[in-house]
């Protein structure tokens, strides 16, 4: 088991809300951040997702290392931090997180810039020569922004048997030692995923998020988000 | 065995004369199109792709109803019509082709917006909210526009036994009879593909354009083009 760490969340969303659960599990101490740490959000027919409080609450309930504060707070408390963010709010809500905050870091960068503002399937916000993860790496050029696991849903992140069968995720960093320790601890050792694809440096981050126009038309088709895709080669 | 077709298509580069050559294999008769039917294609390091006329004089020695013509006139051959062409450059091919050559005809578009101007890896030129499926539907509106086989190399669409264990291709149009054909007849029956996954009209296109970018992008890292996705669901 790798050692207990201090993990911070930019947002406090389905993503923030899984994967922190899932980190406390692992004996992880955990902050999620929101501008307004009380709003309970409506999620359609996916229910009402919890607020911050109400999920640090619930989290403390089970014994667990749990807590909610600002941006800036989470972004101080983690020794790693993840951007679980809506990914066209990301660069906005990291720099409301501070520059100084996540210095020398590594930022698992999990958001996908995608714009419902015209209705679905969602566009792709910065398509094609440039990307969310490269855009972050761009404005914090000291920390070390990793790309992974934007290409599946938030239950899958976490726990990769909820699809049958061998399937893959993928990894792009400039930075090998931080690519390392998301590859070998955070996928493989926590989550359980056995097929990591490292992609290379941060402008592979282009492809894995031009991959979700295709990731969201097979969820319409296949009324489920429970489905992913394995890398024959 | 599905009956013998006369099979035309929009182009003459690799990916014609691939699924040309299978198509005559398989006993159908094929023309080929060009607006220089002597020019002989370098393609550095993957070698020279012989001419138009190159290619139809090897097919005949082998005994195959191989023709070579104008846009127009592979247009005016076929029951069936491919496109074939590099995908910034096919709806002026398709144009010069002409609309009551293709009037009421199955187009199977192969194509991939891709813009290598600025190098490797390629812009996908119509991103997001457009496609050049859609685009060369709506300049056809009497053509049965079928999306398909855009996202694997040209050896695979004809030979998918090429990636070892299950794999996945795609299919998208507007005709759901004119997309029966291309999934029995064309991938299962004549090419031998097991999964084809049908997205639902040719907005699906997008998606399967779009999913270029992770492509090229593992074309690089696995240093070959027998790379595919099987999806798991």
């Amino acid at each position: 088991m790798a050692k207990s760490m201090k993990i911070g969340f930019i947002g406090s969303g389905m993503v923030a809300q899984t994967l922190g659960a899932k980190l406390l599990e692992l004996g992880n101490e955990v902050m999620i951040s929101s501008r307004d740490l009380s709003v309970v959000k409506d999620k359609g027919n996916m229910g009402k997702l919890p607020s911050a409080n109400q999920w640090v609450a619930a989290q403390e309930k089970k014994g667990h290392k749990a807590h909610a504060g600002s941006f800036a707070d989470a972004a101080a408390f983690g020794e790693v931090i993840f951007n679980c963010t809506t990914g066209i709010h990301s660069l906005e809500a990291l720099n409301a997180a501070g520059e100084k905050n996540l210095r020398g870091k590594i930022l698992v960068d999990i958001a996908n810039p995608l714009d419902f503002s015209k209705g679905m399937p969602p566009m792709i916000a910065f398509c094609n020569s440039e990307s969310l993860g490269e855009r972050i790496q761009a404005a914090f050029p000291n920390t070390k922004v990793v790309k992974t696991l934007n290409t599946v849903n938030a239950n899958i992140q976490v726990n990769p048997s909820l699809v049958k069968g061998e399937h893959s995720v993928f990894l792009a960093g400039n930075d090998d030692e931080a690519k390392k320790w998301v590859n070998d601890i955070l996928l493989t050792k926590w989550f359980g995923w056995k097929d990591v694809i490292d992609l290379g440096d941060l402008s592979a981050s282009r492809g894995m998020e031009m991959y979700l126009g295709l990731w969201a038309r097979m969820w319409g088709k296949f009324s489920t988000p429970y489905v992913n895709i394995k890398v024959v080669r």
